[in-house]
């Protein structure tokens, strides 16, 4: 038996641990598509209390303590933080077979030095000496980040933002690179409440006078130019699902006018609109060399009730069912059609749709990367352990393994590279399993080369960093 | 190597073994949702011989039988009971890997005391066996309930009982709780034959006047109280697919009368009648405090040459591929506003639904009971060792799998608690590797309460009992 | 440790290693699906080398570099072979996890005696030793065949063909049985390019006149008489998806009318068409007691760019997302009321839809042949050891696994009897971990019974060799 997140955790042969902990564990990391505030870095914030750190915007625990009937005055509202902290603890250990147990404790462990669990009786305990070190000035988040060998940070920007923040980290002596990611979604969301409105900062940020729908295509390059002068690798698209209806410029510019005239649009009008911001945004990607990212199939705010109390971003969302399918081709065929088809890195929140994903990167490769097309680490609700090994085992019998860029938190937390860790012991596991299967050689040098690969080198070399 | 059925059958490690016989075993039966006919409880039916018990109306064990070639005639036709058997003993050994083999071989063992394996050479030897121990009086349907440890049993009845034989049951001094649970889908099937004749029914039975849509509803009202007088604590509806076709009253009493006066209506008006009904009752159930089960992508009697011949329910039945979670979430939502949301088990007969449903269910849930929003049990063809595997491994990662409410025979037959052992080996197993795998603390005492919980406890609370 | 491709690959214990040494391994093969072409068995021709024999045709391969971002002029262009089969030395080690690698390697031991791994640095080695064989008379196309101790080849033919190398292989002393199969596909295709010009050719060579769509059924009928007396067992039919839109005797033949003209028909119309021939094929099948295959959920040629350059099937194909289920059960319902279902195979390259096909099944069983409905062994993009495994395990669940047919290469290649070994000891290792967990007693006369039947009893009997 294993003890308990013991140095072999997850690692259950001889040559999965020797790949995790001569080879894994020493890479360092990088996070490139997270939702870190660089202001916070920047500025080197500290946290109050547990509570604060773990529970001030985790939707995640947000979602376990309401499973376990907790109500929402502990959740977002105005409880105590200690009182929020015991509702967390009374949940946290029926959470069994979730990653949210391995995540906090891996915290708890690597950051607080704590080897017990959390639970209503020891709730106090953690909290003290949580609070303790949060005293501490190396607990702020450069110190936290710095700690975690993370040598890249993607965060996730507005076109509109100045990226003042990145400037001066750049300008400082932080060595971990925080560079911006450009996430237009807004310029194309003509269907929603606030669309001129944001039209109209585009155009005073960008300096384009927009006044026709291909005036938003030339804001966003301007915007895209902007970001890449400023550090930027890679862009992100978050689509409910993926569309694809090819218009007539006519066509394009009357949903536009329709929309910044504050009319409603329909779902039709809407994909036409955002089928042409989309080729354009990828072509421009290419242009620069960044990576797209495309990320589908989200049911964004189901909750009305809650959504009109809190807003979104809660932990009310869910996975869609969406057939992407053929629209993600016709995207993919009419960027490589001409040549434009940028490094890509696509995400379903679905996991029903791992296969089909996996045969459709192979049908859009090129020459620039080996892996030139890329399907995301397992997602958000998929960001667990069988998600994880799911993915790749799909990735890896339908593509090329060793190429793929791995691992990303996607997380607003400074506490969340010990995700990163978590992925490490699952990767090696799972190939640890096959060497021991007798399913590839036992050539410790080729593993080790390709479990550094996956872990940093092949992320590296994508984002060409 | 573990032996067939050996006394640690499916429990490969040591923590598994321990929370199984030391725990799982020991806890009663609450079979929250089955089939079985209350009548034959009151009455204490006995059973001529084994292929009465056993084929007299199981259609897995139909399936099977067609599967391997058998002519209708030994499966629901006029052949000997003996010859029908022997067919039935032919196609077993072939079927490794499917439940039914373990199924059979654990009623064999537990129930009958036979330790081989049936095939065709032991058929006999099985038959004069099982037939011996059926003369036995403590084989009756109350005997075997009360040796399997059976607490509670919650049966399917339709609005219209008068709930007879579980009042007698209740007076009686048979110690094992016997639950209506309200299955209203007849007054829900507007576009089914037979419609207008069951409204009269339903208004004969409630003593409410039907002349509109809104007195079916008013109709509904008074059996739900009725059944709730008599111990009901679940409802149960049987859904092709899940719809949300929100109506006004007029489009909704069209609809009505269309129906009543025997005319064909479209599937839209279907829906729009069928989700008026739904809000409504779904209501009604969270008013008196039952659980809601929805049980849905089932594509009943695709073979029309067989449904003409057999009628429904004869083994012919498939998983349909559905599109319901829009229309689930629309459901769940609109509850969710009015807080008038009931308690709520979903099952989904397409295990390519578990992990939207399973976010689902973390969009909705309530203060009312830990886990008042729950993914049911591995359903139908999905009770199976890997079916319930993967919904708990999902339930685990994307909820809580330490509120689960655990299994349920959804049976007709009075052996089937042994899948209630099948369910409970399995589970002990997949806990205790995740402890052998370092992934939970080995700490028996929070195990065993989780385990026993999951086993009994949690539908215990949940259904009030 | 299990060392790499060792005796003992993939099988992980005692009942396992049993089952395939004394069992599986020893059974002839039965490939009934395969592409390989008769002329070249008849001619019996050999490759110049190894390039030729692996990159010449295999879009696995093709697939793999180019995800490892290898110009296509090493892939399907000008680039000399020795070059090419360097570039795809390069891939080889990055692609942990992906069958090709296994394949590749099983090919090298069996066919070539070669015990090391494909690497950058043994690519020169491997080019001598494989090119030196290749020179050897032995490794000839019927030497291959022989030597992998193949009973029978069923290839995939153009109702059109005279199947004159399948007469000449009959007559000759080659004595692996080479059967023809039946793929009418050109002659459903009403909306593809050059149709009308097909139904020339058929006319031509069935001798019917035709006129009217019902002419197009006499002449398959005419061609399916011929092809069952050229030793035909089995048709193919390959679906992006399945239709069942059944029309008028007037509508079929407007569509008919139209598409001979060559004007554009639509997708309703295209499908009544379709549905026409599906269901009049399937009653001949029936007549003639061939199996039928029915393959979908194909996406074919997405990328335009590379289909206009290098045509179909050169790689870029991918899994279809398709609701294909109530169509497939609208034909199988067709037949079924009128007993005129032939024995039927079904593959959907989305494993998403395993669980409802298995259940899809059951409701059409029939008494010719135990398994008279089968679901066909993982197909292309799923033909992977996780691929076949789930097949396995769903179709166990849901049917009978012992009367599964097994294992066929779907394959363009003289070396891909590997496969067979492949799926053997992933099958062998299923059941033998089932056996070890107490799932199935360890009685291994019983137990190698089925596993010689799945390897190749089943086949033999299915189709009646």
């Amino acid at each position: 038996m294993i003890s308990f997140l013991s140095k072999d955790f997850l690692l259950s042969n001889d040559t999965a641990k020797t790949l995790y902990h001569d080879h894994a564990a020493k890479m360092p990391i990088y996070d490139y598509h997270c939702h870190l505030d660089p202001r916070e870095i920047y500025e080197d914030v500290r946290f109050e209390n547990i509570t604060k750190l773990w529970l001030g915007g985790d939707h995640y625990k947000w979602r376990i303590m309401r499973s376990n009937g907790v109500p929402e005055e502990y959740i977002t509202g105005s409880a105590p933080d200690r009182e929020k902290f015991q509702k967390f603890a009374e949940a946290l250990p029926r959470c069994i077979g979730n990653p949210m147990y391995h995540w906090c404790h891996l915290e708890l462990k690597n950051y607080f030095g704590y080897e017990g669990t959390l639970s209503p009786k020891t709730a106090q305990e953690v909290w003290d000496l949580a609070n303790q070190k949060l005293a501490d000035p190396a607990f702020s988040a450069r110190g936290l980040i710095t700690r975690s060998n993370v040598a890249m940070v993607g965060t996730t920007d507005d076109p509109l933002s100045d990226l003042k923040w990145h400037k001066l980290l750049a300008e400082s002596d932080f060595p971990t690179k925080v560079c911006p990611s450009f996430r237009p979604d807004p310029a194309l969301n003509c269907h929603k409440a606030g669309f001129a409105e944001y039209i109209g900062k585009l155009a005073a940020v960008s300096g384009v006078k927009i006044e026709h729908a291909a005036d938003v295509a030339k804001a966003l390059t301007q915007r895209i130019d902007y970001f890449d002068s400023c550090g930027c690798r890679a862009s992100d698209h978050g689509l409910d699902y993926v569309m694809y209806r090819p218009a007539t410029a006519q066509q394009i510019e009357e949903v536009f006018q329709k929309a910044m005239a504050g009319q409603a649009v329909t779902v039709e009008e809407t994909e036409r609109y955002q089928t042409y911001l989309l080729l354009h945004c990828g072509r421009e990607y290419a242009r620069v060399g960044w990576a797209m990212q495309l990320h589908f199939s989200c049911f964004r705010n189901p909750n009305s009730k809650m959504f009109a109390a809190l807003g979104a971003d809660h932990g009310f969302d869910c996975i869609a069912v969406t057939d992407s399918s053929a629209a993600l081709h016709g995207l993919m065929d009419a960027w490589c059609k001409d040549d434009q088809l940028p490094k890509t890195i696509v995400y379903s929140l679905n996991p029903a749709d791992d296969q089909w994903l996996d045969t459709l990167l192979g049908a859009y490769q090129g020459t620039e990367v080996p892996g030139k097309i890329q399907h995301g680490s397992a997602w958000w609700f998929n960001d667990n352990k069988v998600g994880m090994i799911n993915q790749m085992i799909s990735l890896g019998q339908l593509g090329i393994l060793g190429n793929f860029i791995g691992m990303l938190t996607d997380s607003r937390s400074f506490l969340s590279y010990a995700r990163h860790e978590y992925f490490r012991r699952i990767l090696c596991n799972l190939v640890g399993t096959w060497v021991e299967n007798g399913e590839y050689p036992a050539d410790m040098d080729v593993l080790g080369g390709l479990i550094e690969d996956i872990c940093a080198n092949n992320a590296k070399r994508y984002f060409g960093l």
